[in-house]
């Protein structure tokens, strides 16, 4: 089997047999592949595609490269929960403690902010004192504990990930269906859960913009989780405006905890709350969304959920008394308003540009080696199909130096787009999926 | 401008620049573009084409990347002639003479053998005594002097074309009709020939084996010549069976000498004369077609071209007396026939199978330091639509060391089909291309 015939035969439309996946991942990874061949099967495959068993096969090869995480040590269901990233989109830190109030087990790999979206890793580092560099026993023990553990993946997980992610990002090979799912189902299936529940966004502030895309990816994703072995369930759910309120690190945080002291509502919320019941229907502690939804009910009127939360910031060296007080979580020295120009409706919103907006105050990286500052952010006061009259504030600017306010100030107002009209506003959850989608896979992405 | 950038357009289908493609061209030469990157840009080239500009501006910007030959020391128009590659295929050596026989300046820079096919340095270094590494001023002196001299490419010629064509054999993106384009023109504009005459091979012995395909890339190859300011005509020719009876390179020596000697005709001198006429017609020595036959006529009937052939020999060192007695050149010790098993028709010739076995007789290099034994190789004794007997010789083996003999024995009967009827011959001559043959480049070329 040589690298040369697989790339020709993915170049002409061939079907590369799950040995041939083997040899590309396992060759590229130990460095008998050299990049520029590794460059030229992407491009093929971004052309060509990749179809189910090729995209299983891959998934597969990938997570088998590097540390399978044992969970085996934690009693009951591990279910796990990933976001395809968005902007407010904390579901993370409400989902986590509701399911592990109602008796699920939620042992929790996640990441850093990418672009314009935020990252749980930098979120629940806004907490004073919080770790999220655990060792494995230290993860299982808070697990075991209290339900509920959120930690950085270690560093020998999915290494071909690291390495053809790497690759991808200077070779025009990121928009790929098969990649973008081998990418993400590799390191959930290396990471130990007993089932997984992936919410896949679509909008403008998601990396799949379109509906159609996001479904057939989320249909791939399900499939491979299945097929591995992994209850898997997915979430179709809308990205065309911030989720929450909150975008920033220590905002979001704040915003996560009002809504499990019962204080706060919202889109946010409904979200947390259905991946949560599918969270708890895959774990087996509810047998259908009905029961799942009271569950969760009683969960956040006991206060059970917070205290889970608290428990868990407590358990990973955090000061747990921020779900009391979220004022103890980092502020930022100035809120400065933003305000509508012109009265009408909020038609819409270029969600994407309020990330990047959120990352030029500080709340995001701009270079791998900038540091995040936790208090920065944006407080959003209107959502779409909102009544807007000039003066409204559209969102405050939580600030610390005053860098970049103005050409902020701009870009806010900018990227909310007041109109005559209502808009028809678009679902919040678009779908829920089970099973693939469809037999083709979409091409083009964008 | 940045690589990622030029690639994403490519890869979406977009035309790209004249300035892209140098910062491709430059950059990758410079080592500040990396092979991973070249190679995502070539694949996505392979699946979206360069059109007729881009093919343009690559072959410039890769004639650009090294040395210019100037030719300019030698009075006249100086004339080239270039073959993509065929089996017994030794026009330059009959050509060659013939040309600067009537008064035409042939300045050639040669290539060795590639896969099947044979190299005209090869070819000449077995004439005892015979250097193909001539420096520029001892080339330019010896056209002068009897109007041609064949060399090897000096070391800093479109070392683009060196560092890239190594690329694409690796990575799978050879076959594609912008990229030879480019390969073979920036050598041919660099090489500093005023005018170029082009034989395309087509066939099931050629690299091109679909005609379309190969009139294509003639009329690709022919205006871009144009366009760079050389005359260039292209003529499509037959690579279905080996052009000569001789493959292997004293052998093939031998047969153009005989040709040349007037003892020896068929399809390698009708070629030849063809398109040693189109180069007398672009050099300016005859005004039309008819008036060209009649002074290449006149040429071989009087020994002019053979003593031409001679004079070159002698000035690049080799010994001239081959000219007047073929039989100095190297022979082999044994010579054995392979005959037919059946009656019947010669209907077809695996003619690439026939180059690969004189190969593995030592005809040609197996890998890059592989020695070629001068001696051995093939003689055709049928040719396409030939009655055949059982136990006629269908082909004479020139071997020195039995090895692999009946091996190969085998390979030629394999080689040679034999039917009930006799089949449709294919033109020798498929077409002269002075223009562009088509706005649409074809995808695959095989």
């Amino acid at each position: 089997m040589h690298i040369p015939e697989i790339i020709l035969k993915k170049r002409n439309g061939g079907t590369l047999s799950r040995p041939e996946i083997n040899h590309f991942i396992d060759g590229y990874c130990a460095g008998d592949i050299p990049d520029y061949q590794a460059a030229a099967l992407l491009m093929a495959i971004w052309f060509n595609h990749l179809d189910h068993d090729e995209t299983l096969a891959l998934t597969l090869a990938m997570r088998d490269s590097g540390e399978i995480v044992d969970l085996s040590a934690i009693s009951g269901v591990k279910v796990d929960k990933h976001s395809t990233g968005g902007v407010g989109d904390t579901t993370t830190l409400v989902t986590g403690p509701l399911v592990a109030a109602c008796g699920g087990k939620v042992a929790k790999m996640s990441g850093r902010g990418l672009g314009h979206t935020g990252g749980t890793l930098d979120k629940l580092e806004a907490i004073p004192g919080m770790s999220v560099s655990l060792d494995m026993e230290r993860f299982r023990r808070i697990v075991s504990a209290c339900g509920l553990a959120v930690m950085g993946q270690t560093a020998d997980l999915v290494p071909a990930d690291k390495k053809l992610y790497a690759l991808r990002d200077v070779t025009g090979t990121v928009d790929n269906m098969a990649l973008i799912a081998g990418s993400i189902m590799s390191k959930k299936l290396a990471s130990g859960a007993d089932a997984i529940v992936l919410d896949v966004k679509t909008g403008n502030g998601a990396f799949m913009p379109d509906p159609t895309a996001a479904r057939q990816l989320a249909g791939l994703m399900v499939t491979i989780g299945n097929q591995a072995g992994r209850r898997t369930v997915a979430l179709v759910t809308d990205m065309n405006q911030p989720l929450g309120n909150a975008v920033g690190n220590a905002l979001e945080v704040r915003e996560a905890i009002e809504i499990l002291q019962g204080r706060h509502a919202g889109d946010l919320k409904t979200v947390s709350l259905a991946l949560a019941a599918e969270m708890l229907l895959l774990g087996g502690q509810a047998t259908n969304i009905a029961n799942a939804n009271q569950m969760l009910a009683r969960a956040l009127e006991s206060g059970a959920a917070l205290r889970h939360l608290a428990r868990m910031i407590e358990l990973q060296g955090g000061d747990p008394t921020v779900c009391r007080a979220p004022d103890r979580l980092p502020r930022a020295q100035h809120i400065i308003p933003v305000t509508a120009d012109t009265a009408g409706f909020v038609a819409g919103f270029d969600t994407a540009a309020l990330g990047s907006a959120a990352r030029l105050l500080g709340a995001g990286r701009l270079t791998k080696n900038d540091t995040i500052d936790p208090a920065v952010g944006l407080w959003m006061r209107k959502r779409l199909g909102d009544r807007v009259a000039p003066g409204d504030i559209l969102a405050d600017m939580h600030i610390n130096a005053p860098r970049n306010q103005a050409d902020v100030t701009q870009r806010i107002k900018q990227a909310v787009m007041i109109a005559a009209r209502p808009p028809t506003r678009p679902a919040l959850i678009h779908d829920r999926i089970t099973q693939p989608v469809d037999a083709t896979i979409h091409r083009e992405l964008t």
